[in-house]
């Protein structure tokens, strides 16, 4: 995520702070220009320099895999080979999209990046927002040797199998990267390599240590862990647009990422401020925040609603509802 | 799944010997009526005689979860009496299809069926058929002491997860069976108890395999066997319209279930016998079916196919299309 | 719509009564067994003395086309040799539901109902409940002289110029209708034979007469007819789960249908009374109900909400929410 | 759609030559940037190049609607104020896409566009591509005087029916424009007030005509055009990923287009060579191009073809498939 001042420009030291700050809390690598990152509401200008900065700041401490999807292939591979001068390790570049492309299309648009990149590149397969890369379309794009891998954000495990199984036999170094921290655990059980993530720029620590955990095959407190870690997800994709919700929770660890692009509305302010606590009190369950001013609700309570008490609930929000009917403001 | 004989009728000699063939292959219970099963397909009163066989041939044997949906919860209720009068553990109730029906409608549903019903309900969601169970609404059934689990086929582990971590604490004894075997494994891990899987009822030694192997520990095997599940898994899905693919594999171990009553023209026949040929092979490598005449092509081969040798396929078959458009075929 | 009496069953004597009201007031036809008669919550005995009752009311004053979808291709020849003795003009039969089917098992499926029935049949095309009939299919299944028409409720006008532009010029005769009545004035203009619609059993005076209009040429009263007719087919689609706010307007129609097989919960019921008095109030505008105790608000007048007064609501909204929130209730 | 060089930059001769072309052949507008204008592929200043010449040709001849959406708000407003400059009449601007926002989302980014832009805003709802603008969204914007219409390319006449009832009543001079020629005629007759169309493109002098006829009231003839030009629609939209089709079709008219910036592989370019091919029969057909070499299929014809042949068809191809597999090519 980039953090920007009031004037809505990129606020260059913060955001070198906030690299230094994933750094030190044991990411294994940085990922600018993602989905979580916003890259479409940047200027091709203002993405270079994002990759910039980070790159310079990163200097070495751990690689850096550069968001480059442009307008066009011709645009994308000048951005490949700024990425390539700043130091990146590679490009992620996602899927075409606005049109959604057919799985030959697909294929045409990455096999010229193939042929064409000076710089190692990683396929983002984001079926949500882009063109869905199908399993034929990756693994005829393994053929190129400079496409050395793809994150996956559909969470379906069983596709990300697929892929695996098509690929790994005749491309043992390809790379298997997830973007959906919600099964974390599982998919590097079944083969994954490890992923990038939106939380990873929330809570660092604790998605290297799922990872760690894993690797280590400790997996009780592995799955425990990405219990949890699921909860805190969950609030954070589903209480807001995304990426507002990520971007509330990294505003509590102390990064100032000042307001998004997109602006807000009165009531969705309000909204973000209740995220805000109710990610305040999930943040300081794992010790990595303070609880709000009035403390948080005890943890499971909200859970031993029972079934009259909900009823009595709708009961209370229809009455409310017919009152404002009544009075024509609905 | 259940035989039919010539005249399109349940073969009931069969049926019996199918079900002691599933138990002797180690399954730990049986599903009658499930969608594999094609429950829709059968009259109320055959649905009733086929719940009555297995229930006989079980014997005690394996309990017996019966399919028990009905066109009205009048009707529904009255299959549970004869379910649990036949002997059966408990019963599964799909949620109401045809209609696309709210959370709401859905929990004024099976509320009822949780209230009335004189054995033990298993809710059965399978969102690409029926009306979805979302997470709040199973929370509010998991009141009733009569709704003792969940089948869920959406394939979506974290939905799963979801649904644990807002049910067991309040229910330890909630059970959570998967119906969507290409990740049984994960799913095990993650706390999930079980399956009810279209795969045990062709290879029933491999699922109860896989089972075994996960709740030992031996995870390295456990994910290999996973993986080969996942190659048949796909083959008998996608191949043919569900469940035709399963069917046709069923046929292979020797079972004869006859001609579905959903019926073929004669291409879907001829891609049928295509699909046979290769279940065969698939089967074959388990050991537990012989190679088809003619022997199998040697595993793996086929993903050697390079890119040239792709667009020279796909030139050869532009090309037969265009002789059939210029005889004005197409 | 099927009345049913306060233990659940058919009420025969209402069912007759809704019949004769329908074509007292300007029906061109019936359509028992169809989605908005809850067909699927039937037994199939059910199913038969519905069509029986309606055939027998009906009595040549008008044609009855018969909804004959079963379990089955032989069950649902049976249906249709039942209805041909009860002395339907013609059965419809919905595409298979539950699984969905490729286009070449729809066809399969139909092509042995148009090669066996012993009377004419016309397909239903409803792609949100059942496996969709498309455009390359409905042309296959058009070389059946049994299969006379399909009737479709896609509401998608482009489709039902495709399907008219692809069979008409070899079947003059096959007979297009549409299910979506919001749009019945165009898909006439543009060459559609007519309509079987929901709103009919509601209004059957008001969809008549919009009918005489577009066949009369005079356009400017049948667009503005369509616009009101439009208010009303929303609130009934929309206000609940399909076909309960159809149900309620009968009933304020003075048809006594009591409650539907699909239980409500108390929230339901709620909506459903608040749902009426506003169904009452545009069948009031039309002249064909009197307005509630109470009276109706001025129409138009809530279109007057301004942002900030919709912004102010909001803000209550969401002030209720918090106390509840704090409270701990949500 | 905007022509390009050999070296895939805009080709500015060929852009005010086509511009010309359209106005000769009666457009009653220009729409630059538009989704058939590919202005995702183009970089900022590309998109204010292609709008400048636009304006510079139609000098007044007809108005320009210039497609302004940028990356953010502040770029988007820096575009509207630029092409204010240039003269054009109105800005479209697409609802945001890539992330899939809410519709208080879709509110808060129109809001403050419509509080700032210098120039009229027409909204450009396309939901199968970007975030959709729902009804009572709408409603709300349509309370801001720089928003003075809508683009809605959804295709659903129901829906437009809606906004039409919802807006009209309080802003009498709000613009509807669809953007789904397929259904032109009854849009029209509807209320709608024009349309922007890919087709206009291609044949402008025939949607030209079929508006006309519409507005002179002469419906017969009207409909039997609309359907021609579905069968036009249909070709270039789902022949090949839009927009490549309308490109193919804009070439024959002899406009010299070049290579879309998207890549096609070689079996893509024998599928639009082939589309070429019949495109051009349906062109000829109007009377606005010459047969290709080899002449055309007498129209109609292929729709004569019987089961039967379609099944020896099936079985034909179905052997071909088989001796690929056979050579192990499949």
């Amino acid at each position: 995520m980039v953090p920007l001042d009031v004037q809505g420009r990129i606020d260059e030291d913060e955001l070198r702070r906030y690299v230094q700050w994933l750094i030190d809390r044991g990411v294994h690598g940085l990922y600018p220009n993602g989905s979580t990152g916003e890259f479409t509401r940047f200027s091709p200008q203002e993405r270079r320099r994002i990759v910039q900065i980070v790159c310079q700041q990163a200097g070495g401490q751990v690689p850096v895999l550069a968001g480059a999807a442009e307008a066009n292939i011709e645009q994308t591979l000048e951005a490949c080979r700024a990425y390539a001068d700043y130091g990146a390790r590679a490009v992620a570049i996602v899927s075409p999209f606005y049109y959604k492309l057919s799985p030959e299309s697909v294929y045409a648009y990455f096999r010229q990046i193939g042929q064409q990149s000076p710089i190692d590149v990683t396929l983002y397969n984001i079926p949500m927002f882009a063109s869905p890369i199908d399993v034929p379309t990756i693994t005829r794009l393994a053929e190129f040797d400079r496409i050395i891998g793809i994150k996956d954000s559909s969470g379906d495990l069983a596709f990300m199998m697929r892929m695996i199984a098509a690929i790994r036999p005749r491309r043992p170094d390809f790379v298997f990267l997830t973007g959906w921290e919600a099964v974390l655990v599982p998919m590097l059980i079944m083969g994954v390599d490890g992923g990038t993530h939106a939380t990873s720029g929330v809570v660092p620590e604790l998605t290297r240590k799922l990872y760690d955990l894993t690797r280590a095959g400790q997996l009780d407190q592995a799955v425990r862990l990405q219990y949890r870690l699921l909860e805190l997800f969950d609030a954070m994709l589903y209480s807001a647009d995304f990426p507002e919700g990520f971007r509330a929770a990294v505003d509590l660890r102390g990064i100032r990422l000042g307001a998004s692009r997109q602006p807000l509305t009165e009531k969705q302010q309000l909204d973000r401020d209740n995220l805000s606590r109710k990610l305040q009190c999930i943040l300081a369950d794992f010790g990595v925040a303070d609880q709000p001013v009035g403390g948080c609700p005890v943890r499971g309570q909200d859970a031993g609603l029972t079934v009259s008490e909900q009823d009595r609930i709708a009961r209370l929000t229809q009455g409310v509802l017919n009152q404002l009917r009544e009075r024509g403001l609905l």
